[in-house]
């Protein structure tokens, strides 16, 4: 059975908890969108195209709990998580079809398909630039459990790996929450996909020792010039990357774009407790006193971008403001 | 008191266990050569010239034990570890003077000596390229605790702050074996100098949003070009700090540069087991049947260093050559 991030049955919002994971696998079972707001905050879903939906199901939990309206609920979502733009996509996608009277539930299951459909074609416009035998690095996880199902980054190397292509995944075990180590790795090991796991601190030295073909990443939010808001370490590895002649892609469905910022520089953030960083797997590495930052994304600027790979092809940065207009829905009005 | 690594006293070899820091203080005792060899390859003592100085008291013990000739006991300690160039150099030391009938003990405690009197000079050296208020990153341990006393990278910072400069210090935590966050951020601490812990991956994020000054590290080995051996991520913090325009020091005494590596690409890289980066603290991070690599350094290109703080003043790469030719001792036979 193929990976699920979440799905929808009997009123109930099914969530892999993905703090859990690798070592365990459990399902929360959620029924009220205050409980949905949690899970997005704590990072039990993660990843800005499953933020999205499980948002756009937490607006339908609301509609149906009787004691909220399309705008309280939609602002109690949209005030869990500030970069992840997908969140106010989904978000607004289903308030829109409340406030004016359609199905809510209707509305998320729409939007739920739409973003599994976006991955799939992300996947075939993506095979292409990963030849036989190609040595590829990702950052955190990009996969079906950041998106559903299939993934961003991670579609086009199911694709060529399903096609027979030889395929090596290097994957940053990227710190502080551990997503490739944890998320990655396990989705991969799942697919049969040969990888090996690396502290962050290594993916520059396989860069310069060759042993990098290319790289390929998802996003939380990309503006309008091709500026990528992305997991912490995502910028160092596009500089090292552009450093060594190494090809640098960004994988995302169009509700990362956000059409309303012109580029990086207003993208707000976010950054959490400091105690992901002073500890790892409940083991504390700081000494007591120490005092941590831990922004959780970085601004990686468009022109270490080799190309955006989505739904409708491999676009470079200039191509995105035409792209949106033609094919990404309209702005959300949170976020 | 101030910090120190190791120091010898009634025929004993006293080690701070560096893996229990910063949470227990553990000094470890010891009598034989061999035993001094075990502790520099489970990282007990870590610190290329810390190392160096361990070794030439691991030579002083195995002449003591009396079943060991100068060249079989050079021959375990050198065995160890194959990058830090200063273990060699250590060991020869003491090796040579042994074989030419001299007291072992007595040039162990001289190359003590030496590295601690050569640190306090990098101290000096050092402290013109940080200005009241700088905000400098480092990596990994390059402190008291690598070093013996005083440290490489940290003695220039150590005596701006006893200067009364104000001084802030970004602290990468350094995975996988957390140099940053245990002994680093401990050693800072202790001194009472400003500093947060962060991820590696927010290095970069740091510098481009300009909250960083400047850079300084320690090394394992310098090459006669400028090449830097040091720890894994090394190499893209160099690489971001240039792309910032933002200076990248590398502090070392004389036993860390190898006049016979004409450049880096011969300098050997140890991979250390995959389990250090599987796992932290006894708690697994990846999924079982997982694979992982895990090389513990990485080669800078002397283009990234904008200078070399050493004994004598800071260099650029250009001058190494020469310098090690009129302060630098004989090359090792061994290494």
């Amino acid at each position: 059975m193929a990976v699920r991030a979440l799905w929808f049955s009997d009123g109930t919002l099914h969530l892999l908890d993905q703090r859990r994971l690798p070592l365990r696998r459990t399902v929360l079972h959620l029924r009220k969108v205050s409980a949905v707001a949690e899970a997005i905050r704590n990072l039990t879903v993660r990843g800005a195209p499953a933020i999205g939906v499980a948002g756009a199901y937490g607006m339908a939990l609301a509609a149906r709990e009787g004691r909220h309206t399309p705008a309280s609920a939609s602002r109690l979502l949209a005030s869990t998580l500030p970069t992840a733009h997908d969140l106010f996509v989904g978000i607004e996608t289903v308030r829109s079809a409340w406030a004016e009277g359609n199905d809510p539930l209707e509305a998320a299951d729409a939007y739920r398909a739409k973003i599994v459909g976006e991955c799939l074609a992300i996947g075939d416009a993506g095979a292409r630039l990963f030849p036989d035998g190609a040595r590829v690095l990702t950052h955190c996880n990009a996969g079906a459990l950041a998106t559903v199902q299939w993934g961003t980054a991670l579609a086009p190397l199911r694709v060529v790996h399903a096609r027979g292509q030889k395929l090596f995944v290097w994957v940053d075990e990227t710190r502080p929450v551990l997503q490739g180590s944890r998320l990655t790795a396990w989705e991969l090991k799942e697919e049969g996909i040969p990888f090996s796991v690396i502290a962050d601190n290594a993916a520059g030295h396989f860069m310069h020792t060759g042993e990098v073909d290319s790289v390929i990443v998802g996003a939380d939010r990309i503006a309008r010039n091709g500026d990528v808001a992305n997991k912490i370490g995502t910028y160092e590895k596009a500089v090292v990357a552009r450093e060594n002649g190494i090809p640098f892609y960004v994988a995302a469905p169009w509700s990362t774009f956000d059409a309303k910022s012109p580029d990086g520089s207003k993208i707000p953030v976010e950054e959490r407790s400091s105690s992901e960083v002073e500890s790892f797997g409940g083991v504390r590495s700081t000494p007591p006193g120490s005092s941590a930052r831990n922004p959780a994304f970085d601004i990686t600027p468009a022109k270490y971008v080799t190309g955006f790979v989505t739904p409708r092809g491999v676009l470079r940065a200039g191509s995105i403001a035409r792209a949106l207009e033609r094919y990404a829905r309209p702005d959300p009005a949170v976020g």
